[in-house]
């Protein structure tokens, strides 16, 4: 039995339950685990962790590649088992953990938790628990659905369970691209010279002596979350789409654009679907998550390669893509996150960062975290390596969240994710500003004539006037620079 | 005349006078001149723009390296001919004009600003004006004492002035590596793998029909205006060796370190000096600037290469250095501000950044170009370039400025030029916090207790535990976040 999925058969007599492997975990380590958002995260050892943590002490620091699927980051939390996370997650429950003071988050750009733990900065990762298609003669891992940190993990780690899960398809073999760079003081470029470039191995090479435990699983990843495109979201696409088609006509760009990355979620993904119907063609991307709206531009003809570090799909489009992947598998690659994200590669290929605002300011500077300032929502992810790096750095969001009692278009924001000097676009439904090149006055009535909500264009501009009054580079009343935040925190809008 | 300074006879017959050759400027160009802090700008022909602006209407976008020498950017903005300026200036003239939204500046990563102008999202270039030591057979522009952006503006410019300044060395020929990226779809990796590695030619490759006009002058470079290390500074750079030290005994770094970077100015100055009475060897830079300390590091037996963009020096330490340059030569290189900032070369050589905060708060991000958050010092500079994307960020600042009227540790600072994701450690004369891995309410006692300075402490304490009542990720007391600075506006002291 699994000798299809397990080839080394030194290895078969390592499969254990679930609960048994999860015993090499003990309370107060460091654990790597696959998964990157809701693809590809191992399913089974946690699931285990949480249950023995009811009858004994058990809290570990538990680093991913992004966020985990079938609500594990969930069942951790209230199980007590996270003392410390990173890089990134997207679970209401652990959210609540976090803003209670009860999980340290650590919030990083999802090209450096590797380095770090490369670089000895964390860790020691005491032990890495990989979900894999198969694992080959000489004991490589083959990831599933999602790449992340798992490499390095592996690699880094002592010992390392893998999670064999023969739901996911074997069509996955062959689809990934392992490269690690080397230790430094001697490290050479990365040779990624077009999304298309195979530099590494299709598996994950360890030495199969420090697979400590395997386990067999089955159970899916979960859908993706992301709603269908509405009325706003086809705005903000049509505007990016016009802003784009401006570009080509003014010869800065061809109607191939540059490589392509988009955010998770509902907004990026309209956006990218929007170029469905656009004289754009030969289009690549360059992203770390692969959503529906990757496969939709295949469908249509215009996208001709795409590199990411997951495929992460609604339910439906799970149904239509996996069973039918080798008809998109030569122009599909995953990639590890630290190589999809890396600064080198991003600039090399000069990238079209598309990411997602929570808020975003007068003069340019995103907040893309922190609700009200205060309360973590998700994390950045990797918009910080594109938008500091990349070609481009656009930014959108709707205009206003809460029926319109929360404006997204704000005097100062309550965190800055990413500062003035890294936002060249931002986007709403209401139209686009192209800040590259503008001094912050110059931003500041840009912004809020086409980006603001009509409902809050006036109060805004009757800031940013009186602000001027005062002077300075980037006019505020610093008094009341974060009053609409306070309003709302008192009032429940910000109107 | 000057044969052994202009080698292309041809173009022998273009040297003119700087009246002249200002000409070539209109009204409304953009223009590139060389020049990255007060080293190696052309210094006649902006001169000539100013007298001239006293009897017509002449406004340009100036673009540079960095800051200028000789006061040019005060002549500049007094004369109203700067209209538009980036991406960095240090000038108070300018400085006001700027803060009173006279001159629209534009602050931008140093490393950008010719990847913008090389894919036409800034520019064009009409004219640039590049100090030179000579101009070789062939017509390549040998640079004086920085190299900065002059090579692309050369290469970009429809035409291109030359000032041959006779007071500039010839030794320092041979000194520059100019290596320029190519025009995206098709650019290979930047093959720069060591502060050492030589990539590109010695002199700016250009065709020399485009050489409009060639000025001889020959007014020094401006000595820089750093201070001599302090009891406060000593006290940084104590905190910092130690620091680095400890690293060395966990393993985590050699006594060689990683290549080092280090702002401009007088903190950062004495950190590097700091390093002469340290057990650590064979130190490398990979930095913009070379101030005085790379050649106290250099004669000490310290450093054994320094690679920079321009060496800005002290009266004093001009004298000892330019006339033995020789001396120095095999063991120096001056890049591309491109080069020497890029996100490529920063993250693979895995350099340690050391910059300089105007303030910075309990959560680690840095304020570092915004007084009071509304006007403007000097810009960003290459500070996020390196922070961003090497292998460790610090940032230094001493505790509090006017007599200790206003904290550098504040609440929430109040413009963010560097985010908690891209600060690892912070020093004052009280003690270094080292930030990485830690979660906000981790950050922010270490922060308060190690860094602050003990008259603010207790204020700041009692501010962080209010804050942590109300709850967050990010602990913040919002109404009150700011009002640090508002007392300080109001009062004349954060106190």
């Amino acid at each position: 039995m699994y000798e299809d999925r397990v080839r080394n058969s030194a290895l078969l007599d390592r499969i254990v339950s679930a609960e048994e492997a999860a015993l090499l975990i003990k309370d107060g380590m460091m654990v790597g685990m696959s998964g990157f958002t809701r693809a590809g995260e191992a399913k089974a050892v946690p699931m285990a962790l949480a249950a023995r943590a009811k009858t004994e002490p058990l809290q570990i620091t538990l680093v991913t590649g992004a966020s985990l699927g079938n609500d594990l980051d969930k069942t951790l939390a209230e199980a007590h088992v996270l003392s410390r996370r990173m890089p990134f997650q997207a679970d209401p429950a652990l959210r609540k953990a976090i803003n209670a003071g009860e999980v340290m988050f650590v919030d990083q750009h999802l090209s450096e938790t590797v380095e770090m733990l490369r670089t000895r900065q964390l860790g020691p990762v005491d032990v890495a628990v990989i979900e894999a298609v198969a694992i080959t003669e000489q004991g490589g891992i083959v990831p599933t659905t999602s790449v992340g940190n798992s490499a390095s993990f592996a690699i880094l780690a002592e010992k390392v369970i893998v999670e064999i899960n023969l739901s996911q398809s074997t069509q996955l073999e062959g689809l990934h691209d392992i490269y690690i760079p080397t230790h430094r003081p001697v490290r050479m470029p990365i040779p990624v010279v077009s999304p298309e470039s195979r530099v590494g191995v299709p598996f994950i090479p360890i030495d199969p002596n420090k697979i400590a435990a395997i386990v067999i699983t089955e159970k899916l990843d979960s859908s993706s979350t992301i709603l269908p495109p509405d009325d706003g979201t086809r705005g903000i696409a049509g505007h990016l789409s016009d802003f784009l088609q401006h570009e080509v006509k003014k010869g800065r760009l061809t109607n191939s654009l540059q490589p392509l990355q988009a955010g998770i979620g509902t907004i990026a993904n309209a956006v990218l679907h929007g170029l469905i119907d656009t004289p754009f063609h030969d289009l690549k991307m360059y992203s770390e998550v692969l959503q529906d709206s990757t496969f939709d531009l295949f469908d249509s003809g215009k996208l001709d390669f795409a590199s990411g570090s997951s495929i992460t799909l609604s339910a439906e489009k799970y149904k239509e893509v996996f069973p039918n992947l080798n008809k998109y598998k030569s122009r599909l690659m995953l990639r590890p996150q630290e190589i999809s994200n890396h600064p080198e590669v991003v600039r090399r290929l000069g990238i079209i960062g598309i990411n997602t605002a929570l808020e975003f300011d007068i003069y340019g500077n995103v907040n893309s975290t922190h609700v009200g300032g205060t309360k973590m929502m998700n994390g950045i992810g990797g918009s910080g390596d594109f938008a500091r790096n990349g070609y481009l750095s656009i930014f959108v969001t709707k205009a206003t969240a809460k029926d319109g009692k929360i404006s997204s278009v704000v005097p100062m924001v309550s965190h800055v994710d990413h500062n003035e000097h890294d936002v060249d676009i931002l986007a709403t439904e209401f139209g686009l500003a192209d800040l590259r090149g503008l001094a912050p006055r110059e931003r500041a009535p840009l912004i809020i004539q086409n980006c603001c909500d009509p409902i809050y264009r006036d109060q805004l501009m009757d800031y940013y006037k009186r602000a001027v009054v005062r002077g300075g580079h980037t006019p505020h009343v610093m008094e009341e620079a974060l009053s609409w935040h306070v309003r709302l925190a008192e009032t429940g809008t910000m109107l």
